[in-house]
């Protein structure tokens, strides 16, 4: 597929927060003009994609768009070849190893394929019919952060997008940890808080109104899924980082403050050359020589970072920003997507 | 009951917002002393007021209350003498009867009794088994608006606590209204806005954080089920009003804007002398000399009144603000017991 | 100017709401690739874009822009024919004419031209140096709402960019007036809610967050600004409208609720039929089979309309929603570029 | 003053969050029925307080109070008592020792006298007339925290309310590092997240609505004035201790997440005896047996506190909750009046 002129795409789980973002980027993606993808819902009949998402109502043809019932067939009829899944873990766990198996690439946004580990898999729980075929995929799977894993992600059949908690914390610790700075025994903390978004569109008594906003809470101490991730991509241990997750009544946006030590003093410039270095080729992490702040980031797809360093040289606070929906989600698929077909990582992201 | 001393309350449906407020001014009402309401829920187990609460836990001793299944048989062994009913409206079209008959005497925060005409009852479709028993209590349930039924509310055995929305408007307008200065034939117009907790505490589409927050939406246009009790209360034709609610991106408070013509030109200082001298003797009824904003009324018990007269003498806009949960509910509950109690109206509600 | 590839743009006013909005749009647009605006500003020194705004830092270049201190010789130096006036009200009055004299064409995001009749413009209070110039320059501007003035605005050197109240009004009943359906003697009444960056970026009291945060308040009744542009565009007296705004406590987004009373009875048909056919050519207006909410249009440039008529087919509520800062400023401007450019209306505003 | 029935108060200050709390309070209080304090503001000509503060409208008098200008003179002849001080803290340095001068008994809500060591004095930059006077009067002030300091309050001439943030954090981690059980060395990591009335009501670029909406931003890292108190009162170095503030998009409220090492392993149990023994004795600090959140504290004077423990027995979180204009300032100066006079430590603030 490598350097194809356009692919025909489709999103299964179109009604949720990711598939609605997924939906309006690949409608606008340069690449995909005239290709619409197919969109996929959970209803058994088709419904306008307009209706479900009047957002996405424009003046040039939108309205004829159908969120039509999945199935292998239809995806086969429409000649889909890459196809994402913004479903639900379990849904992803099952529908990912059946796409391959069908010749279909995949960007699976949910955590089923995330995880090298059984240890850390074992906190989603699945329930896999054919545990060594399970085994099998998990082996090929890329998790696609493509600051870390851009040439696996090129080849990649399938691509587990990462978590937005995880893709904040990784981006902002993962040039200071590369580079052998950081006293991990001393331990990491990662104070992360999210808007509300976040937590998914079924409307329960945390995602409530009158829950979120004019709150804060922390929740998911000590056992939040993203952990694991965490853990395996900066290859730290469990007694080397906490992770403290926290709700934002606000509607997107992360901002995580991850304090280190460093084993040997640092100056601020030494702390600044080394992230910059790191991501050099990187076009969706920009650098600021503040603490970036979450409005910069929300509704573009960069992950922003900044950092602190104390006068000892060796306590710094990294602090990272995203939008949990874009950089933290549909938006990081499409960079998958990009790399995935050869295409420019930022195309279609301005 | 009149001047008692102290009387023995219960609470029906204690987990919702209303019922939170209600248990609040209970437990801190200066005559309720000693003797904490009896608190009623749907769970068939007992729970601590406080787990499903926490924002009720004193170092008082508070910690001992306890949420236990509703039973008329409980009702009776605690010498309860007055009920609140914090239910859906089928609960208190069902249960009000069924208390009066038990000798109880019952404020009712539903829209269950509320209505006099059957035209306006019919929105709600309620379905009583005994339809001639029903129309008998509602012909002697009281509209529980201290402002314009003080004297019923004294005496009566079931009180019929007014809705949010329908408080704010016919506060606003009745003083006008009744001095026949308003041309009714021209129609009045109100717009009203209110924060989420008007809508309930069960998380639903739109409850969601997602939807409310950052938006403004209008809603139940030309069909909202205060319009009846505006009506009534105002004694205005269909025709004569129209009620546009409209869901505010904010936790609680109401603002309504409402429009009417007068028949003949009036002076800034007639309009105000004219609602001064009709809420005279209203203790809970603030009026501004200029346009109250819903901060003002947030957390208090007040219905806040101004207006602005246009130069040509004839086109006024009223704007009133209160508190959904307070005036607009649980506050205006504790107002009604206070004047079935022979207590002063404003009691435990400063 | 008609038909060119390209233009050399200029925006005066970089630091406020709209201007930042401006900046992005032109940044952006497909016809202006390689020829950013001129940034100006009002300090002494140039500063760096990207310190001024850092959202609009990329990876791309951005990086370089410079906002320089504003000169007419700088203007020149750089080949400036299409200068952006996010400025003052008084200060858009001053340089406008000034521009003309300098040959360069002028789109105006302040109140300073908006306006025909006098009586209306005394509420600006401007103090022409030379009234008879002012006079001239007025007659020669454009009102610049594509939908009304779509002809003359391709040719204006002068295009005086809607307020965004009026323009939310003013689409919403436009169809309806124009059609001669609404009696205008029983009047007509907007109940308009903006969010707070129509309040401008200078810190007041009332842009502070704990004053607009949880919060609702009318303000400007019977004496805002906008409404000489929605009684001149929609040409109706003062006696038969009513404007009142609202601050909501929201970042962006207008809601206009507008109620009007039909001459005669319509079919909610007909009044779907008008309203779009009055837009058939218009891509920017949208037009629901519901009431559209705020959240549709924000960071859109779209205007969304809906309207919801009683039973009696006589008395009709339309609602209409825009964002502040693009259709009802920013976007609207760029629209008034690609007109005055010959490109198509909508270019870059996707 | 001890055991006195009740006390003629004033005010100086009422015009900001801090003062419009401690008018409410102070109006309310139950000793100080009859005897409202003197609000004391700063212009020249007396203002009626309703109209400063409209939130403070009742119907029962309130209506007549003054805010007048502050003049010694005028304290003497109402013959006050006690003084509080809601000024910046370049004036309360300056009134606090003539305060004391003058016979008065002070309340301090401001950084002024808070701050036992010079080093850390410092960062306030204060400039005192007479040094040596203003070292005799620090020497003298007391820490105005009761849950520390509650004996020594009782007889204090001035008393120097408490930070926001440091009431948090200190009551947070003081039982833990009391019972030497916090690894100083390894340490502390105070991440806080305050609403924005926390930064005073004049509005500022970071206070306006568009900057704090939808946004979280940490600011002052390493370098905030409250950290000075937290290592006195905890007794910990700059070296042990970090603490980070972010501005939450909220009014009021304040949560801090704090991460401690402990020198051996304990169990949940001891860590929860730790805590509900060191304030068995204290009214206004709940334990909660899961992590409190803001909305929980926020309208009262309760600090709420919970933690988790890790699995490894030494890592653990204290999340603690107030409400800054509360617990964080105009309650707690509350508390103080009530150690004070002899009243009980919690009169006033159910």
């Amino acid at each position: 597929m490598m350097g194809k002129d356009s692919v025909q795409t489709a999103v299964a789980g179109v009604s949720g927060y990711a598939g609605l973002e997924l939906s309006r980027l690949l409608l606008h993606h340069p690449a995909l003009r005239g290709r619409p993808p197919l969109f996929l819902g959970r209803d058994a009949d088709a419904v306008r994609l307009t209706d479900m998402h009047p957002q996405l109502a424009d003046n040039n043809g939108s309205s004829g768009l159908m969120v039509e019932p999945f199935s292998w067939k239809l995806l086969q009829e429409r000649g889909v070849e890459l196809l994402f899944l913004a479903t639900p873990h379990e849904q992803s766990r099952s529908w990912a190893p059946e796409a391959l198996a069908h010749g279909l690439r995949v960007v699976d946004l949910s955590g089923a394929w995330r995880l090298r580990g059984h240890e850390h898999r074992a906190i989603y729980g699945f329930h896999d019919e054919d545990a060594a075929a399970a085994a099998g995929v998990q082996s090929k799977s890329v998790y696609g952060l493509p600051e870390l894993h851009r040439e696996c992600i090129r080849n990649a059949q399938l691509v587990a997008n990462p978590g937005c908690y995880a893709t904040s914390i990784i981006l902002a610790l993962k040039p200071l940890v590369a580079a052998g700075w950081v006293d991990l025994d001393h331990g990491i903390i990662c104070d992360a808080k999210s808007g509300v978004s976040g937590a998914g569109k079924a409307p329960t008594p945390t995602t409530h109104f009158m829950y979120a906003a004019d709150n804060l809470s922390a929740y998911a101490v000590f056992g939040h899924r993203h952990l694991g991730e965490m853990m395996e991509q900066l290859e730290v241990k469990e007694s080397q980082i906490i992770f403290t997750p926290h709700l934002l009544p606000i509607p997107r946006g992360i901002l995580s403050t991850t304090y280190v030590t460093f084993r040997e003093k640092k100056k601020a410039e030494e702390v600044d050359a080394c992230v910059r270095e790191f991501y050099a080729s990187s076009p969706m992490v920009r650098i600021f020589n503040h603490l970036p702040q979450i409005q910069y980031s929300v509704r573009t797809n960069y992950c922003d970072i900044g950092f602190k360093l104390a006068q000892d040289g060796r306590r710094c606070i990294v602090v990272s920003c995203l939008d949990n929906l874009l950089k933290g989600a549909a938006g990081q698929a499409i960079e998958n997507m990009n790399l995935m077909c050869g295409w420019d990582e930022a195309e279609g992201l301005a």
